[in-house]
């Protein structure tokens, strides 16, 4: 067996592992009865365990090594012994002690953060928050040694691989200085039109459930692979021939479930898109978080937002609950669902003020990583930013620096990603529409076929064959920038084009 | 660390990826669309191998050499010790190329046998059996070697750890005698009494849902603790804090689903009744089949098929299902649930029918080990032992020697487990009741407290501590035997008593 193949048989179970991994945690927030949390943790944490000793051999190295001499590697071949190398680098980067305390520290910050933020109280989390960081520096920077990185890269090279703060900055600096100059317009053009009525509901579960299926069909997602259910926290999970999707049902408001559902179907289409003669090997996997967060907007922001499918989407919407009267006309559903309103809270904010969240928590993290920010001055710089970004400012530290689970759960370096997928999928739905006319109309009679048909080998067949600035490159003629994204923006909310 | 410690940890993780693995098949068989299978099968594949390079880890040997001279070992270490080297024992006694081959064969055979079954074609499955049975005859040789048994006690251990043929010829035989004789003297006592009236569906599903949790929650189980689902196959899966049952519904007849609900959660107290202590410990698993099977037919067969039962339960099914008439008479539906039917099927059979069909399959399975009988052969002999042992001959294969999945998956030293679990569930329940007065007319109330208060020091809590010899001579003062199971059936069958 030459060192490639035996390098592919051993990410193959290691990958595996992982899979398994993933449908226990998906069963762990779907399915599981409460009594089940501390056999699921054990088990989770056996797979982990076993997975990193496999990925920590020695012989991996020297397989990889081997390998790099062997013949008869095409662009896939290669490819996919970069990605071993990474993810090899990443996984033998940190001392394994230090997984272990970071793992325990987190775990032990994310309960306290669960009574800290109900309860407003930033100071009872504190001393976690501090352990956490701590930790989370000193792994920042042996991966930064390991790989050749800045420490806050080296974290970010988790998510986003290939992915660099000096670009993110000069990308988010520039949105920084447009994005208050545009909410103040699109405000003002906003104000200028009717207020949108609101829907009579209520709206019963059951039925909610039968519209979210309906449409997830029309967009491509097929249900002998995968599945539509409920959490507390929707998230798409599974693997990529068994992808489950999860929302939540609010009876006095369907909308933003729905598209919530729609959003993880764009997840979801993206991991059944990825080449199936890859599947288990590193190459075979999603490029990275940028992308992927690419595709649930895309196919939540561009698409279904969009007038085009809103004229689809209505009648079956006002079917779906019975409704009738000016509420349900598809000009009334559009506007409800472009409304821009500045918000306390990034998980409820609309596509123009999201961005500015994202940019004070890439802001605040890069400075918190570099010794430039410690917590003890956090929820002040968080009111800073706020003031600055959006205008408004936080009654209390719930609405303001303990409202994402991310840094006390230890997922630092994570944030940008939301914003550059916000970016890269404006750039990738102008590209596909350019390249073909029949996009939108598609949209509009509720056939996807061809915007998949063009996404399918742009995007969702390369898997990670090509970084996603060669992919960006590749499928759009441009590398990532926030031209398209802003040109979106302009068209739906300044001039109420689509 | 102490050899012991050692040990501890490292059957802690291999049992901790078991666990894994259990959840992923109930998920498989539960909620998996049909397009996730192959990821499945490779995810289930990477745990198996993963766990048995574990298991075969040469060091284990050694531990377990060195924690036998260890001090301080009470009676559960010293239990935990024995069952590690079981598990250590069954592990390295087969090779991997074996296992591997039986594996492809199983899932071959098995996917044949899928189509030979309801086409009656036992001649389509007929080479792809053979090849089972040579390797797993091999099996048994190899297991034989290693554990000092004969080839059918040996793959009987698996399932049965202590179990022995040369004891259950014993009991089988005098059974064997006494049922034919039995089964004409029920029927003639049934002919006497009233014809039970039909209930008069339908059943909505989720009327017997409701009905079948409110049933579960009376005798004991824990919804917090585990869950009720529906699948094609009813069975008990998940782990001891996360047991999950399954059923499925026939609008037409809810009696059948509803023991079977009451079935499955007799393997499911048996499970959440395993001490906590011990989780993930050898010694702390469930003692073997028979006395699993006897927990699920204790509380179906002994408990609330019993005359006491009904009384409770019959209202709450009229209620559940509005009905109304004669029919719902408690004495009607015991009439119902007691009737006396021989069968060709095994899983349709009655109690008193049952051990015939395993007694069958029993001495079939063993004269195959021995190399007495041929897959050639099988339906001539299956169809003479359903004459002597019921006095009825099955029309086709289908009815006959391919109604089971068992010896087609190489689940072969199963069969006897079931009735045995039937004489330990009646002799356990005469222990019971005569220990405690209150039992049966706690039944009658809808509490089972005063029978779980017996079971769970005499049974569950026990998990591996003892043999299940040992455990039935400590519960019920004797060795398990036929005679309690015989004076059950001649109570409830002759005397209409219970």
């Amino acid at each position: 067996m030459t060192a490639y193949r035996e390098l592919e048989t051993r990410f193959r179970r290691v990958n595996a592992l992982g899979e398994a991994a993933g449908v226990l945690s998906w069963d762990m927030s779907v399915m599981m009865p409460p009594g089940g949390a501390e056999a699921r943790a054990e088990q989770l944490a056996a797979l982990k365990v076993t997975a990193h000793a496999l990925m920590t051999d020695p012989q991996i190295g020297e397989l990889l090594d081997r390998a790099r001499g062997e013949d008869g590697h095409d662009a896939w071949r290669q490819a996919n012994l970069r990605e071993m190398r990474r993810a090899w680098l990443h996984a033998n980067a940190v001392p394994s002690d230090l997984v272990e305390a970071l793992s325990k520290a987190c775990s032990t910050c994310e309960m306290v953060w669960r009574k800290a933020r109900p309860a407003s109280n930033y100071a009872l989390v504190l001393p976690s928050f501090k352990e956490v960081l701590t930790l989370i520096r000193r792994k920042a920077e042996a991966k930064a040694a390991a790989l050749g990185l800045s420490p806050y890269d080296a974290l970010l090279d988790q998510y986003e691989p290939g992915g660099r703060s000096a670009r993110i900055d000069e990308m988010f600096d520039a949105l920084a200085e447009f994005l208050p100059v545009f909410l103040k317009q699109a405000l003002e053009a906003q104000a200028r039109r009717h207020e949108p009525l609101p829907l009579p509901g209520p709206f019963p579960a059951d039925k909610q459930r039968a519209l979210g299926r309906r449409l997830m069909q029309a967009i491509g997602f097929d249900f002998t692979h995968g599945r539509l259910d409920e959490s507390a926290h929707p998230f798409t999970g599974g693997v990529p021939d068994d992808v489950r999707i999860t929302t939540r049902y609010d009876e006095a408001d369907f909308t933003r479930g729905l598209m919530g559902v729609l959003h993880e179907t764009g997840h979801a289409l993206y991991e059944r898109g990825l080449p199936p003669a890859w599947r288990l090997q590193p190459v075979g996997e999603a490029r990275g978080m940028v992308l992927h967060e690419s595709q649930s907007l895309l196919m939540e922001m561009q698409a279904c937002r969009s007038r085009a499918f809103v004229d689809y989407a209505a009648p079956l919407m006002r079917e779906a609950f019975g409704g009738s009267g000016p509420a349900w006309d598809p000009r009334n559903i559009h506007r409800l669902y472009t409304r821009v309103v500045p918000d306390l809270i990034r998980v409820d904010a609309d596509e123009v003020t999201y961005p500015a969240h994202v940019i004070l928590r890439y802001r605040l993290e890069k400075a918190m990583i570099a010794g430039e920010l410690e917590p003890d001055d956090l929820p002040g710089a968080w009111n800073d930013g706020m003031k600055a970004l959006l205008g408004i400012v936080p009654p209390d530290d719930r609405q303001g620096c303990l409202q994402d689970i991310h840094w006390y759960d230890g997922a630092w370096g994570y944030f940008p990603t939301y914003t550059l997928g916000a970016l890269a999928a404006a750039q990738l739905f102008a590209a596909a529409t350019r390249a073909d006319g029949d996009i939108v109309p598609g949209i509009r009679r509720g056939d996807f076929g061809p915007l998949l048909t063009w996404l399918k080998p742009h995007v969702h067949g390369r898997a990670s064959l090509m970084t996603t600035d060669e992919l960006m490159a590749e499928a759009t003629g441009e590398p990532l920038s926030d031209k398209a994204f802003r040109a979106h923006l302009e068209a739906r909310y300044l001039d109420g084009d689509g």
